[in-house]
């Protein structure tokens, strides 16, 4: 079966962005078998695209061992740090998308 | 400074149900100053809210030491588990909301 959920990465120095795009929409268990990227821990995670709260929860617990996890929010042009393992992104902070 | 973001909780013998309110839109800094309601570790949590997805992300690592945590999603009439430590509510579990 094919993956509903279709998954790209782009990497910084400073974090990975995973993107990810609903072919349709996705129902509850397809968190069950879901296969996120791996990403480097050493550096933070910004989560991006169109989908229900449920799959950013998902997708944040799944990076939680990362650095720092922002998710990104168009209308403040950047993604917002949500879960931080470094003095230097407190929860809170705005890191700028380019 | 009275705070923006105001919480309710009302628990079940299974989990506590956490619904916040936004007296206006907030700002990403308030994750810094938030104080979410302590809760039962050994029950699950179900966040409930209008909000921003970064306040979900920050609540639900807020709980992450709980038992299984969902997000409302009122189109399903229930919660989805995002987090779980019990093999009883893998992540997916609609959790149905009276």
């Amino acid at each position: 079966m094919q993956e509903k959920i279709k998954y790209v990465t782009e990497q910084t120095d400073e974090y990975t962005m995973v993107s990810f795009e609903l072919a349709e929409p996705i129902l509850p268990e397809e968190l069950k078998t879901t296969k996120p990227p791996e990403v480097n821990p050493t550096k933070g995670v910004i989560i991006s695209g169109r989908g229900p709260i449920w799959l950013y929860g998902y997708l944040i617990h799944f990076y939680h061992h990362t650095k720092w996890i922002a998710t990104h929010d168009p209308r403040l042009g950047g993604a917002v740090v949500v879960v931080s393992h470094t003095a230097l992104k407190p929860c809170g902070t705005v890191v700028q998308i380019p």
